[in-house]
């Protein structure tokens, strides 16, 4: 099967937008959307990377996606759209493609997107998978990671440092964590869990956001960086899962803030917000990300995966 | 150096427009442009498929973008602007990246665009760059590869066969080639030439469109399939340049019409038309692909490049 195959019998059926062609086109359109944004981002994940070469097809295809849908999300847009870059090795396999493709459209039916374009190629190397989704905001209204002011709290939605935990176990850490856990933690590492219908309202609450992917301290960073202030996070209050506990004891909150691939929101608003997220620290005039725990600071664990 | 000071360094001062934020947040926005379509198409390019891992950094960047260029040229949109998804061998070489950016940086002069986001990451395999690009057209004005019909005349844009006959010598063929021919063609191969200018006004000519990609033929098969007609193309009337037939000889047009990597345009559109294009054929009902040379069909030659 060559590339013209796998797109006719894996990936059209995705394209149910009119504005991709049913992928018999050289390229897709969007129309206009008066008074709104279009929000777009793009990331790639590739084998031995950002996931193991033998993990499931189809949360290979969901991890793609929602390490984009969560950039979407840490923005306050609704996703709308995405491209597919595959990048596979030969010979390519039918049932992997399958189990690829019913991931994909899974996804679909969950965060309510639809394929829009793409480009499928064959490699000597790992195989990858980029992304770009698209997704609209009102007009002027994106989340960015500058806007933050001393005297904000911070909040996070989710856990932190679940996927960490589970790539620790996939490395052989955590032999006599239960089964259980086990599977929990695992699967965060394989399939992102970003908050998408909150983020579609972030706009209304937040002041600054970020996408937590290179780790809660690193990702904090940027948006203080961004915005010009400094961020105090309050370890003691970091969200961390029973199953994470249960791997890594008293480093919990120390490994779990530096170790990437949450995919959950970290944004400020003024104190005393409610909602499906926690806070854990408080913005001030400044720089940098501070850690305290009890209200003594501590190191900062080093920073998340940095590619070269 | 990690990708956020590549990224800082080499590819913020590309991100020109203001939907960019320079690069420091998690997604850049597109304004609503009413009245128009925005355009989007993504392509890759491999060390090893597309290029050769050797050739120079800023061609290869200049191919990356140019091959979705001519995309959009296809479409009858201009562009506008272009995310970068790079995956880089290790260690990341700043040389290498300074030429890359420069060779983006003339490209963005050259056809009025600006980097709008994107993704770098560090691989095992070959060096990749998937570009997607944007651009706008009227509403409802995009030059399908449907819209063909019986009567039309065929045309196509520069000439045909060039960067396939700069493969050919990059591989060690024709070794009695002058030193300008030889020039000549490996541009070609490096460097597409897609014609921006005359694709911005393809929607007032066109009724169908393809980019030459994948061969000529092959394209035409493309189009042909869409708009559910047939073509006949003639041969001697396909567009060879002098460099090319000095390689090829008796066999270039043969050659020419399989090879791929044109980046040019064949479009069909009422006969008789002019301008910086050439009629190579007409589309008659029925379906498939004909070749002719002085009005007798001959065997039209296997398809061009394929992944699987």
């Amino acid at each position: 099967m060559d590339e013209f195959g796998i797109i006719a019998r894996y990936f059209a059926p995705l394209a149910a937008t009119p504005g991709a062609f049913g992928l018999k086109d050289d390229a897709a359109i969007i129309s206009a959307r008066p008074g709104f944004d279009l929000v777009v981002t793009t990331d790639q994940i590739a084998a031995g990377t950002d996931f193991f070469a033998e993990d499931p097809a189809g949360t290979v295809a969901q991890k793609a996606l929602r390490v984009n849908l969560s950039d979407l999300a840490a923005k306050g847009a609704k996703p709308e759209y995405y491209l597919l870059s595959l990048t596979l090795p030969r010979p390519a396999r039918e049932e992997w493609l399958a189990e690829f493709a019913r991931g994909l459209s899974q996804d679909q039916r969950q965060f309510g997107i639809s394929l829009l374009g793409g480009d499928t190629s064959a490699t000597e190397g790992p195989l990858s998978v980029s992304i770009t989704a698209m997704g609209f905001v009102p007009a002027g209204r994106m989340v960015k990671r500058s806007g933050a002011k001393a005297g904000d709290a911070v909040y996070v939605t989710g856990t932190i440092g679940d996927s960490g935990g589970g790539l620790a176990l996939l490395r052989g850490e955590g032999r006599d964590v239960s089964e259980a856990d086990r599977a929990y933690l695992v699967a965060r590492y394989r399939v992102p869990e970003p908050p998408k219908t909150f983020g579609e309202n972030l706009c209304d609450i937040a002041h600054a956001s970020v996408d937590v992917s290179d780790g809660l301290i690193a990702d904090l960073g940027h948006l203080a960086s961004a915005s010009g202030v400094g961020i105090v996070v309050e370890g003691e209050r970091v969200p961390l899962s029973p199953a994470l506990k249960a791997l890594w004891g008293a480093d919990t909150m120390a490994r779990a803030v530096a170790a990437g691939d949450d995919y959950q929101i970290a944004f400020t608003a003024p104190p005393g917000r409610n909602g499906p997220f926690t806070c854990i620290g408080h913005v001030r005039a400044g720089e940098g990300v501070s850690l305290s725990v009890d209200g003594k600071e501590v190191a900062v664990p080093q920073p998340g995966y940095r590619h070269f």
